[in-house]
């Protein structure tokens, strides 16, 4: 029987953002409305996360919960809560729904929008990273997991890096990874910067330009030295011949992008010793 | 003497989402630490905040506050404790820093930025619709509370709409106005959708494809019947010709390309007596 990681210490070195947070068997995350992707997503890796039985076979995609209490009968009809409050005269228990949907049906990606798009449903969290309980590697194909990804890099520059991250449980008591979508810009014809991605489906899914990954690698579980290592990968094809080192970056890089901060928590919590691998 | 308006008060029909929320003497904002802009501003326009003596000349464009919590001796030098817990192994007080920057030097957007881009520093809330006190009005000039607009619109079309909020105030006891930015997708050449926008400056500030204003008129003040308009305008130059009315989306629209949720709260607020101008 394998321990279970509990949502409490995947979150050890604090929160990158703190909109829309939701813990899954296997993660926590933060889920951006207006893109319909994750902000970041958080795991931790270690041998006892790595082995099990779960089977990739046993699990489907699947958009996030509308729990029980977001469905309800509404002039006569069993319709979200978000919809139900927009059939205002004949719905007399609008003032009854107190929950809203997990995500809301305005902001929500659903299985139909990647379909036709050349473009894979990219996890966040690792599948192969929750062997040890078929509920958590369940829990990764969320859609609230998923970001578009070109299937190239997906399944060659990316897989060797979330392989990278596994292997590191070798080495490192704890392996905590946080991944998610970043939308950079680049220089166009008139000299100016713009951030330039593609929709996706009637919901207008964000294709990101790049992901990141950081990694705070941790060497005997307590508090105490870590150290730190960030990656960001474009979303296209990338040739697997370059080696995973060419794609790290300072954190500062991945802080100003994405709008998040990593190192002001590490730094509060570990008392400082961190080694920064990218600026080695 | 002019009444205030409470910061409560202002927010009477909810938060149209829950990130980074600061009060203001004249507003409420939601800043969105990617784009470097607000992701929504509300305020409260009625009789008794149109008038005064608060003078637009005596105010002056302001990045976000540092706290003095925020400023600290490290290692010999006053810094900002987001640069001072990056100063690991020199600084001894990184412990002791618990309140950050009140937008962290990562995500903040300064004059400079905006200097050399031809486009304005364009008001969220109105600085003319805060005239009952030069603290208020001075308040709208952080550029937590500005985005990037076209000047052509901001001077114009733009004007014309916050005219015709203040407008309303003679016709309304509390007109209610929620304003932000939206990055609206269209279609290009190969026949997909992308969004595209340029982003100005080394902290490279998003320049919005659009953006929208969510006003919401209640005839007596108390709690009952209200009325909702919405209007989305584009970032770039608008015939003053166009009657502001063709600029009236339903609420949806905009809650759908926001991110956000307007709808849900009012409704829940008011009791379902919403009239939608866009929906007649």
């Amino acid at each position: 029987m394998l321990s279970r990681p509990s949502g409490g210490a995947v979150m050890k070195y604090g929160f990158p953002s703190l909109s829309n947070i939701r813990t899954r068997e296997s993660y926590v995350s933060s889920y951006d409305p207006r893109t319909r992707t994750p902000a970041w997503v958080i795991e931790r890796l270690g041998g006892d996360t790595l082995g099990g039985n779960a089977d990739r076979k046993r699990c489907d995609f699947k958009e996030d919960d509308r729990s029980d209490a977001c469905v309800r009968e509404c002039a006569g009809v069993s319709v979200c809560v978000c919809v139900c409050a927009r059939v205002r005269a004949a719905c007399t228990q609008v003032s009854a729904c107190v929950r809203p949907c997990s995500v809301h049906v305005f902001h929500r990606a659903t299985n139909g929008d990647y379909r036709g798009s050349g473009l894979d449903r990219g996890h966040m969290a690792a599948a192969a990273n929750h062997k040890w309980s078929q509920k958590a590697m369940d829990d990764t194909f969320y859609l609230t997991n998923v970001a578009p990804q070109n299937p190239h890099m997906n399944q060659n520059a990316w897989n060797n890096l979330e392989k990278l991250c596994r292997s590191l449980t070798k080495l490192y008591a704890n392996v905590y990874v946080c991944t998610g979508p970043l939308y950079l810009p680049r220089q166009e014809a008139d000299g100016k910067l713009y951030v330039h991605y593609q929709v996706l489906g009637t919901n207008h899914i964000a294709v990101p330009t790049h992901f990141f990954k950081v990694l705070v690698l941790e060497r005997d579980g307590r508090q105490g030295g870590v150290e730190l290592r960030s990656y960001v990968l474009p979303n296209e094809p990338v040739d697997e011949k370059i080696p995973l080192e060419r794609f790290l970056v300072p954190i500062e890089t991945i802080e100003r992008a994405s709008g998040l901060l990593f190192l002001p928590n590490i730094v509060r919590t570990s008392g400082g010793a961190v080694t920064a691998a990218a600026n080695k």
